[in-house]
């Protein structure tokens, strides 16, 4: 079974909002274990959604349209879809109520205009969604070629609910196989090499299925089963994740979908009761942000340290005058100095330094712009390590954020 | 002229992504006046991105491709392009120095792999732009029939440089009237405040146009004008910027299109020859890592503070234990003292602190998730902001950060 989306709306074609809404079905629509091979966007144009819809149709099973549902002359959606699929508009008593009850419950000051109602109209012998969180109700309508096209507002606050509560079911109902998946993430290995160490997997693929994607500093696999239960899927998934676990071992941080890097560094400090502190230069409080992202860091995290002047590293980290001097700002034996210095000024278990130059100024040739040291203080012993990086100023802090949770995994694993 | 988009990779058809390259293309292409009629995704898929590009040749003039263009056997997009406009792929020797080169920058100790090679592959007669950013080039490829494909690689860190300096000059060079625009970026109101500031402009707009654009707490409005030449534009767009200036006066932070709140804030403190120091709790370094992201920030910036603990708060700012006790670690006394005391500490002349509940735990009724306090130090003065947001936990922590740089960008117009 094969779904497609297109999603209606001039903003969208003019950038003005970013379409999270196809982000959103298509993750909803893959993890429901339903293929979906295309996505467009059209604009408020009756010819073109006509078309577009007609093509849609023509190659997959389920077409689910997003927006152009409002009251406005611009909204065509539904218009477009009843032409397409040879069917009348028709009032439909049960959404006017709703809509009737929506004005009352909201007390609009406006009050409801005449185009309000065009909302109540829909193509004759479509199933109405109601919409608990706006007035244009979702639509779904079976046509007789055996094609469904699915209607739904463009608001996200609309159709998140709506698709949970009565599209997802409805898509559920009519498969007899799904796909199921696990994300295997790697770090620690750039992206090259991590695909090389697979490559005789991709070439043999069936099923399941492998595709990587990379990520700044992570490297992630998706592993894909098509089978008539999850049960069964599993049992295909099993031994590819075995795999994977063979070549590149502890390099995976996790299986889980949802986790992140610094999800999973935060769980390993907790699951061995440390606590960490972070000391930054280059990267100015990104690695600390990084790590409070994840909720709950408070319990691994109580304070750190932004030293980007000498002096700051001297009074806050007591890095000596003389590393600064001999081996400069940006070296090792001052990554070191940092890392161990943040953990005591802090009384943490574990430290993370970065001292770079992450550009566009401020590099020599024997010091370029990317050169990046990460200092790691884990339980009175500190290990540092040298990165060149190749992006702009942003990119090389992101990597050096990366790099630098890589780091502390690696020795925390190693505990 | 006519452009479409089609944007390649499974992560966009699984939504393991949000598609913010087409939103970002879109604009663009939008402001240099060309018109979109077509988005569409497609995933890694040979056929499927065969039949994509057809189609979309044999309806719009150019068409831009992103994504695809990387070392593994997934990226296609340079391979069927090639295959639709009969074209052999070809070594460009000029390429194949750019990546060794990187690769040498870089000094990658997993060393160029055989599949790095296949990125200096382009189509015979393509045009090449140069990435600076990655290796992956941009490919430019007029075809004989008149239409034109552009090829561009995924990473928005990539496709973005490479627009601005190369793609957007040859685009506007295609058209008999170019368009030029300016970006008036606008602080301190909200967006439903903003626009109803000058609805009446846009309700009568022809060229120049005008055009809003909501972002984390900040509105900016792009003027285009339509023009035969970079001057007459420059006499169309210059009343409308004085026509904003007089409506929202020192609240337009700037009118340079790449210029960032941050960097205005930097600007701002450099002119008067003061410091910045940070304080954070819920924000974690986030408000430090964004000031810290403008090149040469360390002019202003010498040190900062991550205080997530009460301890820390003392420790490092002497925040009192009895504002913690009475007032609470996110109250607008805690804030106060956490900016008063990181001035001290840092012996800066300015200092921002934030504190407050980001969630998804932690909030209370009388502190509910989303409860934040600016605290705002400047030559001896406190101020304090309460702040009361509705997102998840990232937004609330980068709507923090927006409103602090804006309460102390404030501060400092003032004196």
């Amino acid at each position: 079974m094969t779904v497609e989306l297109i999603s209606v709306g001039t903003e969208i074609l003019l950038g003005n909002i970013v379409n999270t809404n196809a982000a959103y079905l298509a993750e909803r629509i893959a993890v429901l274990g339903l293929s979906c091979y295309h996505q467009s966007a059209v604009g408020d144009n009756e010819e073109r959604l006509e078309e577009a819809l007609k093509l849609a149709l023509s190659r997959s099973d389920i077409v689910i349209l997003s927006g152009g549902l409002g009251p406005t002359k611009d909204d065509l959606t539904k218009e477009v879809t009843a032409k397409v699929f040879g069917k009348k508009l028709v009032e439909d008593p049960h959404t006017k109520e709703r809509i009737q009850a929506y004005f009352d419950r909201i007390q609009s000051k406006n009050g409801i205009t005449g185009n309000n109602w065009k909302q109540a109209l829909i193509p004759e012998g479509a199933a109405v969604v109601d919409n608990h969180n706006g007035t244009a109700p979702g639509l779904i309508l079976e046509g007789e070629h055996g094609k469904t096209a699915i209607l739904l507002p463009g608001p996200p606050n609309e159709i998140k609910p709506m698709f949970e509560r009565d599209i997802a079911p409805y898509l559920n109902r009519l498969q007899p196989e799904g796909i199921y998946s696990k994300m295997v993430k790697v770090c620690s290995i750039g992206e090259s090499r991590a695909e090389t160490m697979v490559s005789d997997i991709m070439d043999a693929q069936t099923n399941p299925t492998l595709a990587p994607y990379a990520k700044t500093g992570e490297v992630h696999f998706r592993v894909t089963a098509k089978a008539k239960d999850e049960k069964t899927a599993e049992a295909l998934i099993e031994p590819m994740i075995k795999e994977l676990y063979q070549r590149f071992g502890d390099k995976i941080y996790t299986i889980e979908e949802d986790v992140t890097l610094e999800e999973a560094v935060v769980e390993l400090l907790k699951e061995k009761n440390m606590t960490v502190t972070t000391a930054e230069s280059c990267t100015g409080g990104l690695l600390a942000g990084r790590i409070m992202n994840v909720a709950g860091a408070s319990a691994v995290y109580n304070e750190g340290y932004i030293t980007y002047s000498n002096d700051a590293k001297e009074k806050l980290l007591g890095v000596s005058e003389d590393t600064l001097k001999v081996s400069g700002a940006v070296s090792a034996d001052t990554a070191a100095e940092m890392a161990a210095g943040a953990a005591k000024a802090a009384g943490a278990d574990a430290a993370l330094s970065v001292t770079g130059i992450a550009g566009p100024d401020g590099g020599s040739k024997e010091k370029p712009v990317g050169l990046v040291y990460v200092g790691c203080f884990v339980n009175g012993k500190v290990r540092t390590e040298e990165f060149r990086f190749t992006g702009n100023r942003e990119k090389n802090r992101d990597y050096a954020v990366v790099r630098a949770l890589t780091v502390l995994r690696e020795e925390l694993i190693c505990l």
